[in-house]
């Protein structure tokens, strides 16, 4: 079960060109698709005269086209032409989905209320559209529940043991830098600075600084996605709670949409800014992040085919897990909550 | 449940040399083999000793002989020799299986009744052995159930969409195609003609018409297997319903055959005629009909995993297909009187 | 089920260096290292944190530290160290499990009881340490469990259909070689001689016979293991039931250990003396016996796929299963005594 009436990340902007995507959401099997006219539409991804997915088709002139006998659907889901057949039975149609495009991300509201309207804007990410950074993204897919991703990302005192190679750094540092949680009931923040510490590698490549950075992290859980800031300053230069704060910054997006109960998808972009004596480094930053993001897959992957191997057994808090735990609170809540309404 | 007391495809002879052939029809895992002495032979793939498949032995003298400590099997089952064993229990035997060979096509009689003859002779496919056609064929595994390809075949308004590189040609020529179908017991037939029209790739290449064609196709449904006459004629020289009409023909055998429930096996020959200005083009007839069956695969094994992603929902039928439904009654209703008897 | 309060193989000794080794043991899945002092381990393969494998760490001073927060396990499973946090619960701790090195051989004790102590050292396998003989080992994953290994090395009589390129030869002799089958509580021994025979092709390449051999196999069971001591002498120049008998001599060590159910481990090692007349051909001796294992190993999974395919059918019993019969009714009788008790 998921958190429902929310805005899910289905796509990025770019992915949905001039062929249907398929992609399974929160246990939906979707086309996902963007029309002759430039409009993003989600389709329940099954003809409804035989079944063959909507996503083996073509997008045409007014929605999207089966590949088996050629019924052209519109973007609210009617069937709008059956080749060969004057009459087309009303039932002949399939579920449409809200979806809206924002920041170059392609949100999808999900509801468990037929016809339910948004009650809300999609998030916005403002650092896709800021001039002071570069961004790029990327797509992984998850063997994996999606709120393992959520304890990964709000407890970054992994680092040391996970990402050395590159934004890791000291594993002692990280397990000792001082954490603030925040919370609400469908938020919660986790700062946590090290101050003086020795930049990491990626951190060194990207940004000229001195000797020592204060760095710090900041992450923003939301139900369906993360906002997380990190970055640093060389030490003792400027407050780490100055929000118009200098130094090197790196702004990621991670919006982590179920695919089934046990699969996800993980999409993720990351912003940077560029020093002036530096050429552009967003390209090294990006393709840091990727390696990264790519150990943390590894981790939660074996971590989770661990879980279903030795079932349900008691797991031990550490000091690390407060952000987390929280937001397992705020999931558990809202499904509580739907399950009694 | 498949419908039972019927010759189905178990092999094309040319498959059955000097080795064995495993394959699983209708749920049996067989074992296929042509004895030293040129018969062909159909028994369960397992030694009653230690459960090898009697596959994975050697055809010798006699019959087959087990891989693992050479039990020898005759064609009627009876093992006949137990290496180093002077007795043979009367039970070491295992099930053997009526088969026939006729036209290049091995036959295997299925029944729920042991021991039952089968009541005709296995069908014949007559252009295997007529000196007017060449032919060639394939085989094909499909993931999908045994109705989707009748389906498949007995609708072929599907060639505009799905096969428009080789035997397509205008879409909606082919779903206003005028249809006529015929039915009784256990045979379907659909007659489309599709006059005056602009000749697909494959007719261009392989015969010198004129201009436009008075095409034709004539599926007959069988219980195991389809027989597809299609060909064409340059327009308005000659009544279609003239059995003995000229132009080009292809004569298409389609044995569909259950390996399960959920998979299939097809078997598929494609005869064509020369005409005598033309090079022989059988093969190029040949390769483009592989083409375009393996096209079909993909429609349909997509249409079968999204039919069990989606579950048990209602399909809307359309006015393509009549034959396919009446297909489909004449399964159920076979299978329907077994569970009765 | 599987026989408990044993010794079985868990790994050979020189697959521990400075990694650690994930290996499922009786369904038990297992992480087994040595640790920086030198001694071999085996912890259960989960971090009580959150999960993840301990073999996803590395070993470290004191132990082996979990790879995502860096907790510190030693040998006996108590958390020693969570980097960042003073306290550990004492609740902070996985299953540690006997484990002893003896002859390059790592063995585990596996048993019912809490805190079981072993009641035998683990069994000797005298040739591994033995100047007379130069050995070398493989480690085969079977898709198979582990009885029909047993069944296989206590009837030797599939050599001549399953082996003929290497240590098989004529089938019949095989097949009808005296064969004297001798067992205890916990113990079977097969011993087959085929006297004056012609030596098959892995003997003649490794031993300068003269001509025909006398050759003998005697097969020593064990519960997790069998020891088989193969050989031959130039025919009728020494008594076969002399322990001390001259010619070439093979001793193969083979320690099958479940996995799962339905998965097993096998390891085996072969063991070979000289003629000195003859370069050492050990390395020959191991690599066709390795190639023999493969096409063991090839015969017993689709034996065990067919059994799964047909189901529980009888299986027919012939001249050759004695032992083997003998090894399944031990196996059975300390299944049964484990449910009773």
């Amino acid at each position: 079960m998921f958190p429902m009436n929310q805005w899910y990340v289905a796509a990025y902007a770019w992915e949905l060109q001039d062929k249907p995507v398929a992609r399974t959401i929160l246990n939906r099997p979707l086309v996902l698709f963007r029309t002759v006219a430039g409009e993003v539409a989600a389709l329940d991804d099954r003809c409804c005269h035989r079944a063959l997915p909507l996503s083996c088709g073509i997008i045409d002139k007014g929605g999207i086209r089966c590949g088996y006998h050629g019924l052209l659907y519109a973007p609210n889901g009617q069937c709008v032409e059956i080749p060969g057949q004057a009459r087309i039975p009303s039932k002949c149609r399939v579920e449409a989905y809200k979806v809206a495009e924002r920041n170059q991300i392609v949100w999808i509201w999900l509801s468990d209320q037929p016809d339910s309207e948004p009650t809300s804007l999609p998030p916005e990410i403002a650092a896709h559209d800021d001039p002071r950074y570069k961004y790029k993204g990327g797509l992984f897919h998850y063997n994996a529940p999606y709120q393992l991703i959520h304890d990964n990302l709000l407890d970054l005192s992994h680092l040391g043991y996970v990402h050395l190679k590159t934004i890791g750094g000291n594993p002692q540092i990280h397990m000792e830098a001082p954490t603030r949680v925040e919370s609400d009931d469908d938020y919660v923040r986790v700062v946590r600075w090290m101050k003086a510490s020795q930049p990491p590698a990626t951190y060194s490549q990207a940004w000229p600084f001195k000797g020592l950075i204060d760095r710090w992290q900041e992450i923003d859980f939301h139900v369906s996605h993360l906002n997380i800031w990190t970055g640093a300053v060389d030490a003792d230069t400027e407050p780490l709670d100055n929000p118009n704060r200098g130094g090197f910054h790196m702004r990621g997006f991670h919006g982590i949409t179920p695919e089934t109960e046990t699969t996800s998808h993980y999409f993720w972009t990351i912003a940077s800014n560029s020093h002036p004596d530096r050429p552009d480094m967003s390209e090294l930053v990006y393709s840091q992040t990727e390696a990264t993001f790519a150990e943390d897959k590894v981790v939660i992957e074996a971590q989770y085919q661990n879980m279903c191997r030795f079932g349900d057994l008691p797991m031990i808090d550490i000091h690390v897990d407060a952000g987390a735990n929280r937001a397992r609170r705020i999931i558990d809540r809202l499904n509580k909550a739907a399950l009694q309404s």
